[in-house]
Order: C-alpha cells, then structure tokens, then sequence
C-alpha cells in the first residue's frame, strides 16, 4: 500500500467561509423560501446559523424572504464582525429584543415563518409563538437540508482536505496495531493524528440523541454489538453511558478489526471505514468483505445524476442477497439498520439517504458516504465505506485509501 | 512535581450502574414530582434517561409519580434489557405505540405530565401535545437538575476516577510540550492519553447549541480570543465552524499555556484547567496566576454547606477587585462571563452555578468545578480550575495535581 504525504501541514491558517459562497447560498435559500410561500425563517442551531453566516458566534439569524438577512449576536460580536459578510449584524443583549430588533431593520411583516422544528429546543419554540403571535411557524429544516444537500466547489473542497487527512491516518496507524494494543489505544492514536493534522475536534449529528466519537474501531465481536447509534456497527464502547464505539478489547490475529474514522475541517466532514486484519480473515469473512468491494463496483459503474437513492439501495440488497449475505448485511438481527448511505457535509447524517423511503434522485453536487458492511455474531464487522461526489455523469471517490482489506504485519 | 501512577488501567471492565442507585433516584424523583403535583414525566434526553435507568439506548421513559417506570426502546432492546434494572421494559416499533403501550401499562390518568423543555426539539413537543390532547405539559428540567445536583457516593467515585485520569494527563503532557509543538498536537496528545487510560470518548453539554472538544489548549494570545462558549477563555480554534480550543499555533517561551481537560468515567466528568510555562511568566501574569491560587485558598476556607452561591462569587470577585484585576477576572471585556464554578456530572453544565443571579445554597454532595481564571488581552489566559466536593462541613478537592504554575523544562 503506498502512502501518500499529504500536502495539508503546509499550509494552516484559519480560514473563513468566501463572502461569495454566503451570498450565493442566501439567494438559493430565499428563492426556496419564495417557492414555499414563506415570509422568511428564524435559524437558531450552530450550525444552520454557519452555513447561512460563516460564523458560529452565539446568533440568531433571520433570513427574510426578500431582503437583507438581520444576524443578532449574543455573544462573540467581535468575532462575527470579522468572520461574517453579512450587511446586518447588530449585537444584543438577551433575546427579549429580538422584535424591536427586526423592526428597526424594517421587518415588519412576518405570518408564515420558517423555524428548524426538529432541533429548536420546545422552550424556544414556546417562546418565538409567544413573541410572534401573529406568526404562523413551519418546519423549514427539510429546505435547508435538501440545499445542503448539493454542495458548491469551495464545500467539495473542504471534504477532500477532510479525506486527506483521513488517508494520512489510515497509512499511520498500520504501526501502531499489535496484538494486544486496546481499541481505546488505537481510537486515541486516531484521534491524535486527526487533530494534530488540523481536525476541527468534534464530527456534528443533527439526528436527536445521536452522538460521534472521532472513531469507531471495533474488534472481533465488538463489530457485533449492538448500539442505539443509527449505524451497522455500534461496537460496546467502555460504558454504557456511551455504549458506541472502541472499548476495553485488546487486539488479536485473525479477526476483523472495523475502523470508522472521521475528521472536520472548516466545518465539512470526511467519513471513511476499512477493515484491518493481522494474519487472515476467516474465510466467511473474507468472502464477504470482496462483497463489499463489488457493491462499492456495482455502486461506482451504476449511480448517476436522476437514478433514485431507494433503486441504489435495493440494488445493493440484492446483490447481498445473490451472495447468500441478507443475514449479516448492514447489521444483523435488531442491529439491521435499512440504509447503506449517507449524504455527508457540515453533519454525518445529511440527506441524501440512500435507502428505501428516501425518494430523491442522485443530483450532480451530492456528496455521499456509501458503506456496504457485513456483520458476523460474535465475529466481527467487515466493509468498506467511502465518499463519493455525483458528478454530471456517474460519481467520483473523494476518499484516498485502496479499496482494499488492509492487512497489518503481525 | 510528584507522578503518581493511577490504579485505574488495571480494572478494565464495562461496569452496570448499580440496580440500587437507580431505584433510588427514581424513588427521590417520584417525591419531587408529587412536591409539585405532576402525574408523572416523559424523558426523552439520553443523558436523563440513562441517570434514571441506566442506559443511554434509543428510548423514552415515562415516570409515573406513583407505581413503576415504563421504559419504551427503539432500537438496543437486547442491550438494554442487560444494563437496566427497571421492571417494565418495552420493545416498541416507533412512537406511534406510545399511548397503547402506557395504557397496557395502567398509566390512565395523566394531566399534569413533565417534559424537557430545554432540550426537546419543538417537533416532538409538537407530537406529544397532539398525541395527549389531555396532557398540559410542564417543564421539569429543572427538578431533574435539582436533583442531579446532589451526587451520590457512587457517582462520587465516578468523577475520582476521571479526576485521576486528568491528573495522569496533565504529568504526562510535560514530557510533549515544547517550543514550536502546536496547540492542536498537545491536544490530540491529551486525548489520546484520555482515551488510552478510559476516557468515554465525550463531554457533554446541556445547553443549547454548546459543545466542548476534549481539552482546550491556549498559548499565549490564543487564550485571549473570545468564543461564544460560556466560558472565560475561548480560544480561536482552526476553524471559524468550531472557533474554540486549540488551534494552529505553535508554543512559545515565556507565556502562558492554559489547559483546560476533561474526562468522562461512566458518564461523570472530571474538569480541571493548569497553566503551563517553558521559562517564566511576564509578572503581572504569574501575580494573577498566585491570584487565582489565593482565591482557591478562599473558597477551601468559606465553601461550605448553607453558604450562597451568589456569596462565593461576590468573595471571589471582590477578591480580585482589590487585587486590582477586576478588567481581566473571568474574561476580558465582552468575553467576560458571570460565574466562578459550576455543577459536573453526567454534564458539564450541571447545577450549581456560582453566580450573581443563582440562588442556591451550597448543600452536601454537590459537586462542582471552581475555576477563578484571569484572561489579559494579547497576553493569554492564567489560572487554575479544581472539582469540588461539598462535604457535611466545607469542601473537599477532588483534583488531584498541585496546585502550581506547572514550569516545563526547556
């Protein structure tokens, strides 16, 4: 396997988001906004607030459907001041002037209001029905989620530094995993490279209750253990007050050991699996990991811009299924999870979803983490996941790593 | 300075929360919520469902103020029948089953129903409201938090083990720190040692939109940068889109390193802070350092239970007020922030906060971290932050390093 050196360390300054790319997504936006009879949208979450403002500053953003949108910053105003391209930022103290605010700016009318129903905390809601009586508020999460969904050059960009760093990690670690090494040992080990590399420190999901470490890895029946997170493979983690991912396991020959990795920069993730081995796969095993590398075949040859996300994923599935695989594919038993991708960007679980009841066609700028995976009881998870972009033709792989089970010298 | 070899890698196990702690703060809670006439309370948080049952699985718990908890699992049924001593556990498929499944459960009458209203999202109050037309929906986060406040010996054991993994943290980041190492290497170096030693692999928050990295690593200027973190010290971090904690700077002599780290064990945090220094610091930096010792002083000689939070804060304030560093105690200009200590736990935004405007009165068994920090523009952050235990008469430090600038061999 050859290992490339990535030109990333050179170069590392902040970066902000380019004027340009806010101004071209809030004219995107407000086009949507106009097409659902929307009079604008309040966003509350850090993250919708970055994407629409390139700051994560203590905000809120109001985004009319004509007009300039009004950020109201609550803390950090220096720091919005410098990162923000936003004609209206204006600094105040506690939201209980936040109507005067938008009155001032000449906001006047508002009675059908946009606001992210599914992270907006019940108490905000509460307060904004009390405030805006005369506003009716409609979830505008799914707007703002099918615009992310596309991702503009400067985005795609940031994802493949993101890769980068994920390949540098994967080369890495092959000199670090020993039997007998713990999994927290080598998620730790991981975690150094990623950050040391200028991983952001932390991989958002917008799903409730869902939670990331920087890795997941998964040795042995670990890969096998069920969790609540939203994936094949949850791994036992070393509490139940987090049960995902590495845990107390120490490496051995000749099993699976799964690695999820994942790593931000400037907001935009890569997410990446392979599965290591010291000595061989059991032969199972070994047959259904080469399944996976057909699926992502099969996946390479056939998607492309209008193909439906639910005929990607049954294609999949039948292939598994010709393979005498349905049993342990994307989980087994209750652990079974019924996707096999995932749109990545400023959050992991990003649309699309390449699954049954996901009824969106492929679109030239999507940016998605395909993860055929097989899962043994008591033996393991094996696969590979790895990052495409719809191209105007078919998809291209954004990640860096051969496709390839990574066999580590004993 | 002494090195002390922590007992913890050698008992590696997952470890149940106790069958006995959970009926316990069950009992405690059903108390508190017939104190305040509610029929019962829905959870639907991890971190609340897992303090009242024991496991963080896809799952709503509805406590009744009278009789049995009913606990319905989405997904990690299996698991969760292993980690939760609970009688009535319910596979259910969606939330749709909800209202079938308390009725089968003989929960009939509910009118006066607890909800998280701070972490909620808007969609599922939204749902709960039109699924229970009978229901008036009362916040009840903050009896939760009341009751969180106080630890039981169990958890207590916790957070000394968390505490011991920093203290094996902060002696060996001394053989890593070096003129012209990077923030974010000594930051991936301390979550590596973290996650190497049991680390859970997150720190919580329960405020809306905060999140916290493993540590924050602040050289020099850094840790004069403002963040939108409720926090005195921010740090810029590598990324506008995460804007805390390290970042691309390399250390340098003579200034201050600010660590802040924190740990999880089953759950409960551990959250400590230590300047660090290659040379020697400017003088008024190491007299503001000596000033945060002489507030720790302070707080170990009046902390004790009956004491007002607001008290200690106004002591502490003052305290730095004649030394005259009241421009830079807690912060800078408006990064300053109005509070000297806060509740850990299973959250590191627990209650007690020491501030102004919190009116509890120090009790037994709070836990909290004590953190009298001084922020100088352009010059960095100093200071020293320590977990606490009130105890029967003061307060006892769980932190285990000395409390010292801590000078880094050249």
């Amino acid at each position: 396997m050859k290992t490339a050196i990535p030109e990333l360390r050179k170069n590392r300054i902040m970066e902000k988001v380019p004027a340009e790319e806010i101004h071209q997504r809030l004219k995107k936006f407000q086009t949507a906004l106009a097409t659902h009879n929307f009079d604008g949208a309040f966003l509350f979450q850090n993250v919708d607030i970055f994407y629409f403002s390139g700051t994560i500053q203590s905000s809120i953003l109001f985004i009319p459907t004509q007009g300039d949108p009004v950020l109201m910053v609550q803390k950090g105003f220096q720091r919005v001041k410098e990162e923000c391209p936003l004609k209206n930022i204006i600094a105040v103290n506690g939201k209980s002037h936040l109507p005067g605010t938008l009155h001032d700016f000449g906001i006047r009318r508002i009675e059908r209001v946009g606001i992210e129903m599914d992270v907006l905390p019940a108490q905000l809601y509460l307060w904004l029905a009390e405030t805006f009586p005369q506003c009716g508020f409609v979830d505008v999460s799914g707007l703002i989620r099918k615009q992310r969904m596309i991702k503009s050059l400067y985005e795609l960009d940031q994802i493949r530094k993101a890769a980068t760093i994920l390949h540098q990690g994967y080369m890495e670690i092959q000199g670090f995993i020993k039997e007998g090494v713990s999994e927290l040992e080598i998620d730790g080990r991981l975690g150094f490279i990623a950050r040391r590399e200028g991983h952001m420190g932390i991989l958002r999901m917008r799903g409730w209750n869902q939670e990331m470490t920087y890795a997941h890895v998964l040795s042995g029946e670990s890969g096998s253990v069920v969790s609540f997170l939203n994936s094949p493979h949850g791994g036992s983690g070393n509490t139940p007050a987090m049960a995902q991912g590495a845990g107390f396991r120490r490496i051995r020959k000749n099993e699976p050991i799964g690695i999820d990795y994942g790593v931000g920069i400037n907001g935009y993730l890569a997410d990446q699996f392979r599965t290591f081995v010291i000595g061989d796969l059991p032969p199972d095993l070994e047959r259904a990991h080469r399944c996976s590398r057909d699926i992502h075949d099969l996946f390479a040859r056939e998607a492309k811009p209008g193909v439906p996300c639910p005929d990607l994923y049954a294609m999949a599935k039948e292939f598994a299924r010709s393979a005498g695989l349905s049993d342990c594919f994307m989980g087994h038993g209750e652990g079974q999870v019924r996707f096999i991708g995932h749109g990545i960007g400023l959050e992991i679980d990003e649309f699309p979803v390449i699954a049954p009841n996901f009824e969106e066609k492929l679109t030239q700028g999507m940016v998605m983490a395909f993860e055929p995976k097989f899962v043994f009881p008591g033996k393991g998870v094996v696969g590979m996941e790895d990052d495409y972009l719809v191209t105007s033709s078919g998809v291209e792989r954004l990640t860096l790593t051969e496709q390839v089970l990574i066999k580590v010298k004993p």
